[in-house]
C-alpha cells in the first residue's frame, strides 16, 4: 500500500466543473455517471506506481534479461543516434542517452511549463539476454502481449516493435535480418529490424519497443469544453501537473517490459520444459 | 473448417533446408524443435481465415458500429488525404481509398514481384457509431485490448491510435479534442486526436487505429542465412508469395477491430446494464 | 487491508518443527521449499476474510437473491428437517436451523475441544431468486463454477448440487422435477432434485449447494509425522484452534455463492441483453 | 471433426413440443429463446467426445501419472471393496472393480430399460504418480479446479475428494493421515482420507476423486412438464436413451483429471522450474 503523502484535492476545483479536452474526465463519466475529478481517481497516472513495484518483482524471475527504457524524443526533437551514450541515461531528469539533448529538452519543458503548454515524447526500450524462444504462434504472442501492455500505459497513443513504421517503408530484402553463423553455435543477426520478435515468438535478438506519449491534457492554457450538463465551458488546469508526462513513463515501460517477460519465460517453462 | 484446395507444398523445399530472415522459421524452430516448413504450418497468415470468419459474427453484435479499413501507405506511397473517397476502397485490389494512389500502387506491387522484392503498407481501420463508454480505466483498456489485437496480426509491427505517434509531437493544446455542446446533447468534438479513445474508454468519436505490416519476408532476393545445422546458407524463397502481404491484412485489421468492440460492447453491458 | 491484531505467533512453535497430518504443512513445504508455520501463511483460512467482504459488494450487484447458509451437520450429527426453523439460523453461534441441534452440537464441540479432538460440518447454501438463464451450457457453467468456489475453501472435501450424491440412487422418474404452470406464466416445479441447475443454467428454482468440511486438522491429540529432515516425529497443535472450522465457514460459502452469482448475472446481462 | 453417422432426429419429436423434467430443455430454452430439441444441442453429452479425444493428449504431458475411473455403484447397489480387482474393470461393460457386482448391475440395467426408467451412479477416480507439489493454495487449487471440471461433465451433480462428505463425519485424529519416513526420503502416509490434495497441492498421495450422476432424464415412463407456450403436458421420451448415463461417463471423468493434471504439472513447471 503506497500512500499519498501530499495530495493537493483543491488544486481539482476547475477540474470538478468542466471535462478536461483530451483527458479520460469525459468518457470515465460517460461509462459510469460519476468520476472522481480530484486527481482522477482509477484513471489516474498514480496507478503505475504499482506497475513499477511489481516490475521489481519481475526482474527478479529474469535475472538473464537486462532492460534499459530512455527517451528518444522530447516535443519533437530526437536524439542524435550517432551520440547515443548508455551512461548519460541516469544522469539527467530526462532519462536521455544523448547529453546534448537533454540540455535542449530541459529548455523546451521549461519554456512548456512556463507557457502552460505541454509536451509528447517517444520512449525506447530495450530487453537484452531474452533467449529465443519466448512467446508463441498464434495466443500469448510476444508481440502482441507487449502491444497490449504498453498501450495500457497512461498516455500512450502507438506501440511499434523494432522498425515499427519504418517497417512499412522498406524492402523485403532490406528488412530482413541476414543470419550468419557465430561462434557459440548460436546465429549472428546483421540486422534487428524485427526487434527481436518474429511469427510472435522471440529470435534472441534484443527485443526493441517504441511507445509514443501524447502531451499531458491537462495545461493552463484555456482549451474550449462543456460541463456535466453539456452547456458550453472553457478549462484551464490549475495545480502540479507535468509539462510532460513522458518523462516520468520511462521506468513504467520498462516494468511493463518485465511482467511481460516474466511471464513469457514461465509460459516458456510450462511448455518446453 | 475451411479446407485449403490449392496447397503446393512443393514450393516450400528451399524453406525446408534454411531460414528465411525476417519470418518465424528460426524462432518458431528454436522454441519447438522442428517446423511445418509447407507454408509455415501454425506460423502462417492462412490463420487470419478464421479470424476474418469470426469477425463477421461479431459485427452481427454490433450492427450500430461501422468499420472500414483501408490501406493509406504501400512501398512508402502515402495516399492524398485531400482526394480521400470512401467509395474508391472496393473499386481497386487495394483497399484504397485514393483512385491515383491505387494507379500508383499497382505500378510499385508489379515492379517489386519483377524484382522479387517485397513491400510494406500501412493500414488505417476507422469504426464509427460507437457510443462513449465501451471500456474500462485499468483493465480491458479498450485502447490495450485493440493494440494486442491488431499486433497480433501476422507482419504487424507497429500500432497507434489517433494521432498515435503524431501526437508524441503536439503541444497539449494541439492534441487537445475541443469539445462543444451538440443539438442532441451530446458533445460534439472538434478534432479526433484521441482517435476515440480517452483514458482506455471510448469516447464516442470514431476509433481510429493505424497498423503497419512489414514487407514479406519470403522474397525471390537472395539472402544470407543459416540452415537447420548452423552453417552459412543463402535463401530465395520460390512459389506463390505476395510481394506485399499489407493488402490481404485490410480485412484481418476489420475483423480484429470487430472482434474487439463486439467484446467491449458485451462486457460494458455487462458492467453498466 | 484487515490488520491481524491478536496474532500469537508462538503457538506454533510445535508446528515449525514437524508437519500436521491433514494440513497443507507438508504439500506447500513439497512445492516451495518453505512455508510459513506461525498460522499457516498463505495456507491459512484468514484468507477467507478477503471472501467475505467480497461477497458483500457481490450481493449489492444481485438484490434480488437471497442467499443463506447454514450448518445441517456437525460431527456427523445432522439437523431434523421437520423442525427447520430460519430464525433460528442467527439464533446461536453454530448457524443451525434446528433449535435442539444446536443444543446437542454445543455439548459435541465442547467434547471435542475438551479432549483435544476436533469435528467436521456439513453447510447448506441455498440462494432464493435467481432466474432461469443463468449459467452457459459448455463454458462458464453454473454448476461447474459453484463447485471450483466451494471447493476452493479451505478443509472442504465435498461439493453437492441438489439432490447431489442422492441423485445417484433415485431412478430418472424420482428425480425428475415435474413441471406445471404457475399463475405468472412461469412453471412451478414440484420438486427440486436439480437444485436449481440443469445443463450448466439455472432454472429458476432455488439454488442450494451443500458442502463437506472436514474437521481442523490442528488438534492437541498426537499424531505420527514426519519433520522437515524426514525424521519420524510427534505433533500436538497448541494454541487457539477451532475445534469445527465448518462453524466459521458457513459466512464463506455465503460469499462464494454471492460471488459466483453476481458473475453469472453480469455474464448474462452481457450475453443476453 | 467427429461426424455423428447415426442421428436418427425424429426420436425427438416428443422433445419438440414439451420441456422433460430434469433435462437442460427448460433452462436453455429461458436462455436462449430457443433450443435444439435434436439431441440436445450444446446440451447434448455429445460434447464429451472431445475432452475424451483431449484427455488422450493430456495424458501424454503425463506419463508419470498412471488414471484409473470406475464406477463404485450403480442405482444405489455398490462395489464390495474387499473384491475390488483392478483387472475387472475392462472386463464387463460397466467399467465396474467387482466382478459379482457387474453381474449384479447388467440385471438392474436391464430392469431398468425395460421399464422405461433410468437409473444413476458413482464413479471413481485415481491418480497414482503425482508428485507432491502440484496446485496452490490460493488461485488454480488443484481441487478446485477437479470439482469445476468434474462437475462440469453432463449429468454430474457432486464431487469429493478423498474422504469427501465421510470426512465431515470424522474426527481429527481419525482424519489426520499419519506419516512416517519411507525408505526413498519421501513420507509414507499410513491413510489418505486427503484424497491427495492439502491446502490446494498435491501431497504425493493417489488423488482420488468421486462423483456423483444422476439418472438419465431422458425416459420413457410419462411425467408431468409444460409445453413451450406454458400449458400443461406430459411427457415420454422415445429413442435411444442410456438407461444409466454413469456407465459412458468413466472415460469422460478419467479425460477430465489428465486435463487437469496436464495443466497443473505444466502450471508447477512454470513456477518451480
Amino acid at each position: 500500500m503506497i500512500e499519498n503523502v501530499d495530495q493537493r484535492s483543491k488544486d481539482y476545483s476547475e477540474v470538478a466543473k468542466a471535462y478536461r479536452p483530451g483527458h479520460a474526465d469525459y468518457a470515465y463519466d460517460a461509462k459510469y455517471g460519476f468520476r472522481d475529478y480530484r486527481g482522477g481517481g482509477r484513471s489516474s497516472a498514480r496507478e503505475t506506481a504499482a506497475r513499477v513495484a511489481a516490475g521489481a518483482v519481475a526482474r527478479l524471475v529474469i535475472p538473464e534479461v537486462r532492460i534499459r527504457g530512455y527517451l528518444v524524443e522530447l516535443g519533437g526533437d530526437p536524439i542524435d543516434r550517432a551520440v547515443f551514450d548508455d551512461s548519460q541515461i541516469d544522469a539527467n531528469p530526462f532519462f536521455c542517452p544523448d547529453a546534448a539533448a537533454a540540455l535542449r529538452w530541459e529548455a523546451l519543458v521549461d519554456g512548456a511549463r512556463k507557457s502552460g503548454s505541454s509536451l509528447g515524447a517517444i520512449i525506447e526500450c530495450v530487453a537484452e539476454g531474452v533467449p529465443p524462444g519466448w512467446g508463441a504462434p498464434l495466443y500469448a504472442k510476444l508481440d502482441s502481449e507487449l502491444a497490449a501492455a504498453m498501450m495500457s500505459i497512461n498516455a500512450v497513443k502507438g506501440v511499434e516493435i523494432g522498425a515499427g513504421f519504418g517497417a512499412a517503408r522498406l524492402t523485403g530484402e532490406s528488412n530482413a535480418d541476414a543470419m550468419r553463423p557465430g561462434n557459440d553455435g548460436k546465429p549472428v543477426f546483421l540486422a534487428n529490424h524485427a526487434g527481436g520478435v518474429a511469427g510472435g515468438i522471440s529470435t534472441g535478438q534484443p527485443v526493441v519497443v517504441r511507445v509514443a506519449l501524447k502531451p499531458t491534457s491537462s495545461i493552463l492554457t484555456p482549451v474550449e469544453t462543456i460541463d456535466r450538463d453539456g452547456k458550453a465551458a472553457e478549462i484551464m488546469t490549475k495545480g502540479r501537473h507535468d509539462p510532460c508526462v513522458g518523462i516520468r513513463a520511462a521506468p513504467v515501460v520498462e516494468a511493463m517490459m518485465a511482467l511481460v517477460l516474466a511471464d513469457q519465460k514461465l509460459l516458456h517453462r510450462a511448455q518446453c520444459g
